[in-house]
């Protein structure tokens, strides 16, 4: 089990720092699966991350039995959803400053599932989590300062709460790693209970 | 305004490390106050890690004025509070797996106290978070394995929320930047509310 890889199926840099500062050893390799033939369909907002998730991981699965390389491979999702409604990453300054100025002064929820197999196993484990988020009550002037650093892009909700975003974040209730993008809890009962991988470390 | 410094009375790397994310520009100036002396007086752990972010604050701008250099100064203490009995930094490996077992399958209280002066200003302004941490069942030799990666180090509750220990935090409750060691938001607001400073930026 020591040399087996683990592959992260994400182009996150946010869940690529996840992993690196948990000192896991990993590769990246991103699937090719194009999210937007989901975009219609009416699933709730956890059915979808967890859709969004498992076909990453499939799509990243076949490439490594195509390569004949034995690994654990993990993807992941990450939606918010307020009020009911999807909110995804924003396409430009004005989506972000749209999405802020609903999220500002209120609570939303952060949902991040996660799909994970082996190559050359049928297995495929998914779970989720969710996340509260408050934000504090910012002027329109604030949120142009904050729009101004770039964090929101790429990024679901845009913002990114490691960063600048970390002074007007009031409270979160849940797993802070779930809203970086990875419910690193989850992933590591997954591993351990379902692939006996323990990420903590193989041996004493 | 814009070119007032700002000075980070704190040794501690996580503390600077918060600064760098939220792009602050700022500077750091440790104290040469001795805690010991704290250490056995009847103070309640709020009350205590107030007290000692004060008297951080208190050591660092008497340096500031005898330089002569107008700066706005903060320092933070964080205590973790478990079972009404605080927990400080480990001595040693023993001392953490000791404290680790304690926090284990449970939930404990982080507590981050800030306090902010500026040089040349009698205003010392201070306040506190309080977070819960909620960590997974751990087996003992899966703390073993945690310990030997040093995280323990310096740290209050000896773990390290950002690095792996990211693996058995399922849930908290409060702001995850004052987990890390000081509440941004808090500091956020009392630098807009009470030194006029906004650090989102001082201009649109």
């Amino acid at each position: 089990m020591e040399n087996l890889k683990i592959i992260l199926a994400s182009g996150s840099r946010d869940r690529a720092k996840s992993f690196e500062r948990a000192q896991l050893d990993f590769e990246i390799i991103i699937s090719d699966f194009s999210e937007e033939e989901f975009k219609g369909k009416e699933l709730s907002p956890i059915e979808l991350s967890i859709k969004l998730a498992k076909m990453k991981v499939l799509d990243v699965k076949k490439k490594m039995e195509f390569k004949g390389i034995d690994a654990i491979i993990i993807a992941a999702d990450t939606l918010v959803e307020f009020k009911g409604n999807i909110i995804g990453k924003p396409m430009d300054e004005n989506h972000a400053l749209e999405i802020l100025k609903k999220l500002n002064n209120n609570t939303h929820k952060l949902i991040s599932a996660i799909a994970v197999t082996r190559t050359f196993n049928d297995k495929i484990i998914s779970d989720y989590d969710i996340t509260s988020v408050s934000f504090l009550d910012l002027s329109i002037d604030e949120i142009k300062l904050y729009i101004k650093t770039g964090e929101w892009k790429e990024r679901a909700g845009a913002y990114s709460i490691r960063n600048k975003a970390s002074l007007f974040i009031d409270k979160i209730e849940g797993s802070p790693s779930n809203v970086i993008g990875i419910p690193m809890h989850k992933l590591f009962l997954i591993l351990k209970n379902e692939f006996n991988y323990n990420l903590l470390g193989q041996k004493i």
